[in-house]
């Protein structure tokens, strides 16, 4: 038995040998129907891999015909990738065997690893530890397999029941479940596959992995991921961010409600719960995120075929109102303008329809309307510059046909550089318009909603395109080191999981390492104390309740604000020791503080997210922040756009920019201190949670009044 | 040609005429294929109506091989139902001679009425004064028609494509486009229909009376609706509240965007335009809004078999994770409780399953899961009292068959007297299970979100159904009739369509009448008079700017706070006197406002909106409404549970109720106040615009010590 000898695998950690193998060994191929090592098998057969397939089985001479080994080391050639479907506890075995035979790429299939308990997360870490020391890229274990249309590999290593159509949309999915949802939904609608990876339990290969190598093929345009779970948020977001830039990502990121395992103590550690830290990631990165593999694919459909619409302005091409209402409707759900005519366009719109049209946008052409005003319409409108994008919108009449519909509005469209989607609505008299439509590259939708939805993420897209990257900028008397040398001092503390608080003189060591102002503050032991300190910083004063245990200490009246004299002094210091009785705690001091008039009171905090990491918090304070939530999240490192779009996307920003005629705060400074922020968090993970509440924001300047830090490996 | 007499119809003003006819005559009838005239008629008969057809067309000996007839008086026998398609000029004459012919019922599928413009408006009012005044039911004109599958009737008289088969869900729709598409949609889904009205110009026969058509037709047990706007939306409340306690409705509700065509210049009216009036009324009247044609098939397959969930819990019942965890993303989106299970229940499931599978919810039985698990474990769900709903997931593998997980999931289910829902994922190896699904009545949809979606609107409507009705309450102290003559009085001084300001003592009168608490004002038009009337009023007190044309004091320093002496009035005065000529306006005088201390500022207010009246709106006073948004509405009449319901439903309510410890505020008197305006505005609809600006809640009492009122025809 005699073969081709294989060119040889150029040197390269990358996954080259899983995705673009010249031969392949199927480990556990069968005879038995209804099996996996039987559907995979004809999968690979049926697909018609360019390369041999070698199929191993010691029970078999032949697999379907062709001529089995006992073992890969029996193989006579080279084996790029070998495809494990062999039971679990013979995995490590033979994927040791497949090492020793040369194979630079495994694919595991075979389940009972980190999904079922502590014994399995060690087969799967002896597992990956073996594939990593001798040089191959393991996709899975406990996965679907992995598929490449590239007519020069065409490899279909996966016991789905379908065999993708090439195309320039990469998919890779985390759940096997979803992923044979993915190559279903992909089939249905027609939409070409470049490569899909189940990527299972992620091992070795992650989406990391994928994102980097589908940069560099030129094969794929778009990718698509069904992800549960970030295996590095920082480098996923590093990577994604790269990516997005060049070709669009869409995500169903899945787990939303996953989260709750911390027990948060500080308010933006309760803020920070469910899926802000996801979505912000997402938001940073540039990704296209919707919820459901249906979505996933409705934005493939256009993303794949239609250019990135420039902005909002959608206009309405329909020949029934009903449905150019609802579009209407949608676009004020999914964010995307109506786009206003002006009189000029609806003339030149007049000029091919009869009067009883209606030429405002949804521009109406009423159910007698013909392909050719179709045509002329879709053209007057593309071709202003009032519009950036165009649905059109048909319901078949007994009279007019489809296809001519559909081919009229390619027509129309040609050559505007403007993304266009269609509906052609109902299932009858419109299968004959999908050839016409898809041959124009028009993605169509069931509904007007779904088309909408489309171009609203699209258009969001868009916009992520077009601003500016920033910078992450050099900070005047930021000095980390120090900051990160307090953390660490207050960390040596720490004898559990749940960390250690920094001290006042930790908290203000911090803040001065970073640059953050602060009111003049110190701790006083005694009522007399307190008042000699008042004096010197000159009042009015704050007193603050110091006891073992209390954190929010205005909930039990342990905050004496605005204290103009020494008398007053002494009557606060009096209430703090009968609160902190009442409440049962001790008083070991106050806090004397200068006390900060005027301004807007903010809050800048920092919480610990189990999905991406640290994560910054904006908000206004009090009310705004703990009943209302409206605050906004970003992932660190900040750059300087970031930091600017953090403060303005809360919904009480105007407060902060001179509401009805109110003095403006130095909007500046609450995004340096954020900025600053961002840096300590950048260099030191082991802030588990930080609050400047109030961080109050003068007209110049920002003050952190308060500032609580807790600290945690 | 002699037939068989028709019996005579009841006497009723009902639509019996349109929906239960015994005899139809089409006119408009025609050979020429491809027109209305043409697949109409092949719809009447082809559908196999069960009473006899008359084609009528001066130009035919025959219609598709039926003899017909030159005029509709020339059919030789009694006609119950009349079906126009002839040119719009001679839709009325035809409707005469209809009329003259005793026919009871009228189709007008003609085009070029009130769409049109004024002209076709004035021929549509013609159209519908002859039909009330010979005692005709008008459906119609400009609609695609109707449909009865009862099979004593058996009527088509559409020319949509589709023959819907029989079942037990109603369906009207505004917009014919949307109508065929619904037609489509229940073809599709296998969903089987009771009636179906395309309602179009609604001149006579509105989705009012179909509501209350449908109330009494035992073979409908699922209404829905495709509505664009709402004829008379207090009736349409009255009746939808009343329907939906028996017959759920789904409605979608489009045109959402057509507001804003009313400028509106106080607090309430220019927080009340999109969506919110309709969303209110929706919410009021029990009915599940959803905004997609799909969405409402999605929801109506549920709601023509399945109970109605009497909690939020819902059980996941999956084979693979994946999918159950975006079943779990779902519920958090939708408002539905992932149930959290007991170690009693989990014991039990684990029974049935192996020991990788997952017992917590979702309940993953890993992907050897058999159809005797399905059936076990769904059972010990749905008999446990922690699951109020379950949802079952099964992603087809290669071993287990499809159709047997559908036939266990319905035994599971067997008699439980809970909702169950089924999510068969991919194209491959599920058809085969629809069929059991459909037997055992549960319905299916591709991805988990949908079914999530469904099941949390449906539990929307349970909650609904469970909430007390509540009482309009007689209100002490509430004189309406000398309310409504102040709003009279000051109406006759409207001279166009912007209305009229109430002046401060209609206002005074007003609040007095209806029993509203006001703080002591009087106007000053001079220092020396407002110190007078702050001396007498007591310190301290608030000085308003009075000057015509100004309403928004506060943005223009028209407005002094706090003032405790004699000396601080004449200052204030001043300061008011320069305040309006540095805004070049003319001042008047001030209100001198005994000052209210405490409290929580809240607002009160009333609005008009264009689709459904009359508007209530509550939210907490300053940036809580104007910045945040955060407001809630109710259409009055309120009952005493929608007054509770209204004030509770901001984000801000804690704030009245202690929040943090502050002093609880007089809710019951906000709700109070708020009965006092829903009967205002129920008497008197000339309110255009009321705002109480702000309603102070007091630890007791509250007190309205701004109030703007603006009536208009």
């Amino acid at each position: 038995m005699t073969q081709a000898p294989t060119p040889p695998l150029p040197e390269s950690p990358s996954l080259d040998a899983v995705l673009k193998p010249r031969s392949v060994a199927f480990i556990g191929a069968s005879n038995r129907p209804a099996t996996i090592g039987a559907e995979l098998f004809r999968n690979l057969l049926g697909y018609a891999f360019q390369g041999p397939v070698y199929p191993v089985n010691p029970r078999e001479r032949a697999v379907f015909g062709v001529r089995a080994w006992p073992d890969i080391g029996s193989v006579p050639d080279e084996v790029d990738l070998a495809v494990l479907a062999v039971p679990t506890q013979r995995v490590l075995a033979v994927a040791e065997a497949c090492a020793d035979k040369g194979v630079r790429g495994l694919v595991v299939i075979t389940a009972g690893f980190k999904e079922t308990g502590p014994e399995g997360a060690a087969r799967e870490l002896a597992l990956r530890d073996l594939c990593r020391e001798r040089g191959m890229r393991l996709v899975g274990p406990n996965c679907l397999g992995v598929v490449n249309t590239d007519p020069e590999i065409h490899l279909d290593a996966t016991f789905a029941p379908t065999f993708p159509r090439g195309g320039s949309v990469a998919m890779a999915s985390q759940s096997g479940a979803l992923g044979v949802a993915m190559l279903d939904a992909a089939e249905a609608l027609n939409i070409g596959v470049s490569s899909f990876v189940s990527i299972g339990n992620k091992a070795d290969v992650s989406a990391n992995d994928l994102l980097e190598w589908w940069a560099d093929d030129p094969r794929t345009q778009v990718v698509l991921l069904y992800l549960e779970s970030f295996g590095n948020p920082k480098k996923f977001a590093r990577i994604a961010r790269e990516l997005a830039r060049r070709k669009p990502i869409v995500a169903v990121k899945s787990g939303r409600s996953a989260r709750g395992l911390l027990a948060a103590s500080s308010h933006t550690g309760s803020l920070a719960g469910g899926d802000v830290a996801v979505q912000a990631l997402v938001e940073q990165c540039g990704l296209i995120r919707v919820d459901s593999v249906e979505a996933l694919f409705d934005q493939a459909a256009f993303l794949a075929h239609q250019p990135v619409p420039k902005g909002r302005r959608l206009a309405i091409l329909t020949n029934s109102g009903g449905p150019g209402i609802m579009a209407t409707d949608a676009c004020e759900g999914a964010g995307l303008d109506v786009a206003e005519l002006s009189d000029g366009l609806k003339a030149a719109l007049q000029e091919h329809l009869p009067a009883a049209a209606s030429v405002h946008n949804p521009v109406d052409m009423i159910a007698s309307a013909s392909a050719e005003q179709y045509a002329a319409c879709a053209k007057v409108l593309l071709d202003s510059e009032e519009v950036d994008a165009l649905l059109a919108i048909f319901v078949p009449p007994i009279i007019t046909d489809s296809r001519d519909v559909a081919e009229a509005i390619a027509r129309g469209a040609a050559g505007s550089g403007k993304p266009v989607v269609a509906c052609f609505m109902g299932h009858h008299g419109v299968e004959e318009a999908t050839g016409a439509l898809e041959a124009a590259q028009i993605p169509s939708y069931a509904f007007p909603e779904a088309a909408v939805r489309v171009l609203a993420r699209a258009a969001d897209y868009g916009a992520w395109l077009q601003r500016p990257v920033g910078d992450v900028p050099t900070l005047a008397g930021c000095d980390v080191a120090a900051a990160r040398a307090v953390i660490l001092g207050a960390l040596s503390r720490a004898s559990d999981d749940t960390g250690e608080m920094l001290t006042d003189p930790e908290v203000s060591a911090l803040l001065d390492a970073l640059g953050v102002r602060r009111p003049a503050t110190a701790e006083a032991s005694s009522a007399g104390q307190a008042a000699e300190l008042a004096r010197s910083f000159g009042f009015p004063v704050v007193l603050k309740l110091q006891a073992e245990g209390v954190s929010h200490k205005t909930d039990l009246g342990g905050v004496k604000v605005d204290l103009r004299n020494e008398s007053e002094v002494f009557a606060a210091w009096e209430s703090l020791a009968r609160a902190a009785e009442a409440h049962g705690v001790t008083m070991s001091g106050a806090l004397v503080q200068a006390m900060v008039r005027g301004g807007v009171e903010t809050i800048l905090g920092v919480s610990r997210d189990p999905t991406v990491g640290s994560l910054l918090m904006f908000g206004l304070g009090g009310v705004h922040v703990e009943l209302l939530q409206d605050v906004a999240f970003r992932i660190p490192p900040l750059t300087d756009v970031d930091a600017a779009a953090l403060v303005r996307s809360v919904r009480g920003f105007p407060l902060l920019d001179g509401y009805r005629g109110a003095t403006k705060a130095d909007v500046g400074a609450v995004e340096d201190v954020a900025l600053r922020l961002s840096a300590l968090v950048s260099a030191c993970p082991e802030v588990a949670e930080l609050d400047l509440n109030p961080l109050i924001a003068l007209p110049s300047g920002a003050v952190a009044v308060d500032c609580r830090v807790r600290v945690a490996q």
